[in-house]
């Protein structure tokens, strides 16, 4: 199809959706996706480009002439155009923001002075703000007579604001075509509406957008100015990248890792985290290595360690899990941390109890050795207990002193179990047994 | 406060966001919480109750008499009371609809029939549809006239329905109030609006709002009638319930557990997944138990085998983080399957190599044994390799065959690499020294 074939493309990627354009863009290869916006020229939406992975997305962008960019970041709403220009090289985006008009260079250099992922990068800056004084006739009347091209795309609300910018309140596009015609905005208006700080960071207003089951919300400035307009699509985004972000982050992968990305990118990137996991097995390593005359006497241990450890290492991060997820959803807090802690000891000492009573069972008639009986059952409880402990206060921990818990406990709570599981289970062994 | 002082509650509590009183909820004890819901009767905003958790919900509801709970019902949202009446024992809530009026009884009980999690579940059925021929004006007319009990709480579009109700196609009120007031419906209306089936599952739903970022979305029947409408609000839920869930899955934990979850029920959910751990944990002890005597004679092999096992276990972790997440997104599908497949062997070979020369020349200097720079290297390459092809195949072959990769592949996993790892380090051991 990009063989150069310019009205056959335009007949069949002209109407498609956005969404279905940018599936389309990263299926084609890396020469013939800036090809195709080449192609298809004017009739490219570049909305399609906020729908492609971000490597994807620079692979396009990198190539595209400049006038090409500027042209289709003219027809764009200003989050979109934010979002590309984030995008770009800082010489590209000064290039890019010279060749715009005046007005949109302010409004987007504006945006971009916010810190990356904060509101006010994610925000929509064309947006409806009226006086107090105005009737909802009156409204009305100004969206029939303005020009469609000076009105957001999509909009729920418009925003009652002072002579200063001030944000007063808001008035609901559905209370507005309910109201009477001569009813005054600052009648109709919710005064109490939650509103978002420009600097504030995305996922914080996401937190607020769910707690209120909000669609939309004002940015307003320190001095509770109105900036801009968050939408709901917009924080649908944030929290579903947080959500993959947490995931990854648990599963010891770079929370920016993406399925497009390069792959010695992504090589390097799993071997530094593997590399911080082999430190901590050498450390396992060295607690059996200092039991390594009693592994020669009795090599039923070395056989059964693994399973104090394993079983140890499942408990934590069962615990772990549920800790990281409560932490980021806010529902484990200071008011409710300890009545957790004890409540995951206690589970950990029951399944302990239990698990150690089956593998001390199993064990001793496996190795035909009664001794093993009581050896793993004190291991299996020991470590269980130690892992619940480590699985619940190594995030609360990292959570206090502000470190990302899903990033970091992962290796600190496996090096507990570890160490707890193989070297209660000598210890407790070499006792018994009187092994030296 | 809940000691009976029913005006001092009212006073504090009355004018609260039901978020916040939902958190309140939260807060207090088992016994405390119907009371505050009795003590302040009609003041009592029923929407606090979706925001609680599902235990708590539960808690309160069993408490509440009939009366109390069809009282605060009828001011709910069809699909706020369709949530609350599925937390509800069928005897009780066979009771309640008995008692709501005929016409709520019946749009109540249709949800009912759709399937748990489905979008007719979680579809709000009051919505505004009208005829084609009505004109913009005519429109904002009958929503000035109209009582508000009548209108939905909050709407975003207007549906434009033929006379047997089949969907014609959607008017956003932001097109609606720009349009002039002698336009006709059928000519403003966007009439290739997606829509979803009642049916269909809440994720398929989500998934499709989140692809075309929609705020809201018709719902429709097996013969294309207009049901109901989906907002985006109770999606944003559906997503981070879905990504809740995930995580849990992965860290395995019960998807369905959650923190204010019963004591007892929590230990026995953890439980059965441990279980399920130690079965595997006994196949890699089995694995070292064949090679008990080659153990005996070198014990340097007991002390190294864990950091073969475990650095196999966490990059076979790491893919399939990876492969869960792109199946749960749908980056990962059947047209690029073969090449991510191909890219994280090729990731587990490069790693391996690297882990492989690493580790051989630690473990090497550690024993004073140059044989076990080749053991090492040549075990920890097969492991690596063995992992990635694991941590792939397994998550693609659970969903293909329906099953949730996040929930199952866990075990599957780790199993493989226990048991290459321990396998191909005490055989290249074996063959490498000629032990026996």
């Amino acid at each position: 199809v990009a063989l150069g074939d310019s009205d056959k493309v335009h007949e069949l990627v002209g109407d498609l959706h956005e969404a279905d354009l940018g599936a389309l863009l990263e299926l084609l290869s890396h020469e013939a996706r800036p090809r195709l916006v080449e192609l298809m020229g004017a009739d490219f939406d570049f909305t399609a480009l906020m729908e492609v992975g971000e490597a994807t997305r620079e692979d396009i962008l990198e190539e595209l002439p400049v006038e090409t960019l500027v042209e289709g970041m003219r027809d764009l709403e200003s989050d979109d155009a934010v979002a590309i220009l984030e995008t770009l090289e800082p010489a590209e985006q000064a290039e890019v923001l010279e060749a715009l008009p005046a007005q949109e260079r302010i409004v987007l250099r504006r945006s971009l002075d916010y810190p990356e992922g904060s509101a006010g990068r994610l925000m929509q800056t064309t947006l409806i703000a009226v006086p107090p004084f105005w009737t909802a006739g009156r409204v009305l009347d100004f969206f029939r007579e303005t020009d469609g091209d000076e009105l957001p795309e999509t909009f729920f609300e418009v925003f009652v604001v002072d002579p200063g910018y001030h944000l007063l309140g808001t008035v609901f596009l559905d209370a507005l075509v309910r109201a009477k015609p001569n009813a005054r905005l600052d009648e109709i208006m919710q005064a109490d509406r939650r509103r978002v700080k420009a600097t504030e960071d995305g996922t914080e207003a996401a937190r607020l957008f769910e707690r209120y089951n909000l669609v939309s919300a004002p940015v307003v400035d320190e001095s509770e100015r109105l900036v801009g307009a968050l939408t709901i699509d917009d924080i649908v985004d944030v929290i579903q990248e947080q959500a993959s972000e947490e995931i990854k982050a648990l599963g010891g992968v770079n929370p920016e890792e993406e399925l497009t990305d390069d792959f010695w990118w992504i090589a390097k990137s799993r071997f530094t985290w593997l590399f911080i996991n082999l430190l901590t097995a050498f450390i396992t390593s060295s607690v059996l290595k200092t039991f390594q005359s009693q592994l020669e006497q009795m090599v039923a241990l070395a056989v059964l360690g693994p399973i104090i450890a394993g079983q140890g290492g499942n408990s934590a991060t069962q615990t772990m899990t549920v800790a990281v997820r409560a932490l980021a959803t806010r529902e484990l807090n200071r008011a409710n941390a300890m009545k957790i802690i004890l409540r995951e000891l206690a589970i950990g000492a029951v399944n302990g109890a239990a698990f150690g009573l089956v593998t001390g069972i199993v064990a001793a008639n496996w190795f035909q050795n009664v001794g093993l009986w009581p050896v793993m059952a004190l291991a299996m409880f020991t470590n269980l207990v130690a892992g619940a402990f480590g699985g619940i206060v190594v995030p609360l921990l990292f959570n206090r002193f502000k470190f990302d818990p899903a990033v970091s406990s992962g290796p600190f709570v496996t090096t507990i179990t570890d160490v707890v599981g193989y070297g209660a289970f000598l210890t407790i062994a070499t006792m018994w047994f009187h092994l030296k």
